[in-house]
């Protein structure tokens, strides 16, 4: 198997580009990361979307982003896995170099989400659910991570403040990102005085709805000088419903994901400098923290309000501000998170650079934590 | 690079399934491929389809399925290239295999169309194309089939009943076929009168709509014996518009993928013993089989009324039906296709037999020709 290398980034602002189609953010970021990788020719294409047959009435991403960005002839395709398609992407990317397959692959995320009506918006998002089981009873995707939130307070003692302290902590990071939606602070009090979303969550709590695209260019490792490597890359599932859990404040598939890319990077979580995990809502973020090892289970809450979670802490976590203050364009986010990785690995994360990291794993949830890509890259 | 072989193949009648939903169509074909490749563990799951979200509102079938055929824990994930998705999703299968990073995977396609209101599948099938330039005007994806018909009959001085000639070997190879959608002899009288679908394509030119899943089992040749190897499995794209192209009558990607094919395989179409091709319509089955290489360009049409694509003739075409007899569920056509040559090539395709075979060639479409995915098989 080759050993695989990030040799270009191509990150756009999140934001609401009403002047801008998909192929037009998928563009710029593809050529952005082609650029940045000082390379001409690619030979395959990676597209992680997930919302473009319900909200642009798109499919067929593959071909089409190929011809976007005059790169006609390669092997292209989308690939899905709700909101943890671009780290499935990237994983499906890895691959295809470490095989021998391709050379010089292109793996970009979009979504456009701007497009739809906030109906729209939602009923994509549940749609990661079962329609059969789930889907159809008219719960949200926010209304079953409310379940976890509650339980989790009830179960740990923590208190609504504590868990919130995840949002606060994610736009404190993102001052200064150039490509954050939300680059500003945001105080706990407006959180916990902002609107139930589901009771317990506020909607401060939530990530919200963005237009972005992410690109990344992988190359063999041997092919690329003084880069990033690719330690490990994985994708575990686990339970796809809530009532299948016999615990639903552990996420199976990260614990999986997580057991086996540590496994096939030779490290443990002590040894990661920094991480970006999957905040949808707050609890998402705590509940991953824990699972990935970095805290112990029902402390995840307090390690982040204590600060343990913040540059110059023992985990920087979220470094460009997570799903909540960067931004959560469904199908590019676990993109932007492997390349903010990219970015603090090679100093190049400006006003949000942590110092001297050596390893960093970005992690991307799918549903309700039923899919979870993990990806561990090391500064060569 | 692993060498990979398919293990095994489950494939279920192309049909309407009333009483069906996506997860049973799907768990009966991945358990039947588990059961007849001999395992019990499998390592990753890829599942290609291309209207759940449109059709049943349904996206993360990688994780759904996994659930749903009790392999929780797996590597999951969706794969969509529109009617390519299930030779694309092939190709990411035999990616895993290949570079090490699993060693038992299954690819399987879902799709239910019986699903849909006639409206929602036109619409569905014309998302392969870019809403913005060409869906947005109200053509069907047969109305543009039809530009390339009628081109075709001008260009080459091929009749009507040339073309439509491709319709009747698919339905005379179909006899006795169990999974097909239409196993019966349909005279060229019939499919001449029928309406047309758009001019000049006949309604019984056009594959129908129909629910059906396929899966595949694969693993490192070394783990299996007497088996079915992949001596190629290539993806390339073209222009993506019609308008875009100097020659509508030539599919870019098919010849591209077609020539990495073959020389991945070190074969030439001489040396190929049978092939599936994807006639969705009469007309991109003649031209599939002229830009593989199968016969000189402008020529296909009289080369299939003559009867050389048919069992015993020069170039066995769609042995089971094709797209048109045995049925095109969209993405999972191309794993239809993919597990047929693996039947031929193990002496399992009952009345369906082609005799002797050793290499077979199938090759999905997605979009006009803007996808295309080959896949070469050999008998060991």
């Amino acid at each position: 198997m080759r050993r695989v290398a990030v040799a270009g980034v191509g990150l756009t602002k999140v934001s609401e580009h009403w002047e801008k189609g998909l192929k037009d953010l998928f563009a710029e970021v593809a050529l952005k990361a082609i650029g940045d990788a000082g390379v001409e020719d690619i030979d395959a294409l990676y597209v992680s979307n997930m919302g473009g047959a319900t909200l642009q009435g798109q499919l067929h991403l593959g071909a089409m982003m190929a011809d976007a960005i005059g790169r006609r002839g390669v092997t292209a395709l989308s690939v899905e896995a709700a909101s943890a398609s671009g780290g499935v992407a990237f994983h499906e990317g890895v691959k295809a170099v470490a095989s021998g397959f391709s050379d010089c692959v292109l793996v970009g995320g979009v979504e456009k989400m701007s497009d739809g009506l906030p109906e729209e918006v939602l009923s994509t998002l549940v749609m990661a659910e079962d329609q059969e089981y789930t889907a159809y009873t008219g719960v949200s995707k926010v209304g079953l991570s409310a379940m976890i939130h509650r339980r989790y307070m009830e179960e740990f003692g923590a208190s609504a403040e504590e868990v919130a302290m995840f949002a606060v902590r994610g736009h404190e990071h993102a001052v200064g990102c150039s490509h954050a939606q939300y680059p500003f602070k945001v105080a706990i009090d407006r959180i916990i005085s902002s609107p139930m979303e589901a009771d317990p969550i506020h909607m401060l709590e939530c990530a919200g709805v963005g237009d972005g695209a992410a690109a990344l260019v992988l190359r063999p490792a041997e092919a690329v000088d003084g880069s990033v490597e690719v330690a490990a890359s994985t994708v575990a599932t686990g339970p796809y419903y809530l009532a299948g859990r016999s615990d639903i404040l552990t996420f199976d598939a990260v614990k999986l994901a997580a057991e086996r890319a540590y496994k096939m990077a030779g490290v443990s979580p002590q040894d990661i400098d920094l991480v970006e995990v999957h905040d949808e809502t707050t609890i998402t973020g705590v509940v991953s923290l824990e699972d990935l090892g970095f805290v112990e289970k029902g402390k995840g809450a307090s390690y982040v309000a204590d600060g343990s979670t913040m540059r110059g802490g023992e985990v920087p976590t979220n470094t460009f501000g997570g799903l909540k203050a960067r931004g959560n364009p469904l199908g590019a986010t676990g993109l932007y998170q492997v390349g903010e990785v990219v970015l603090q690995l090679s100093d190049r994360a400006g006003p949000c650079q942590v110092e001297g990291a050596h390893f960093g794993l970005a992690q991307s949830l799918g549903g309700l934590g039923s899919t979870c890509a993990v990806s561990i890259l090391r500064r060569v």
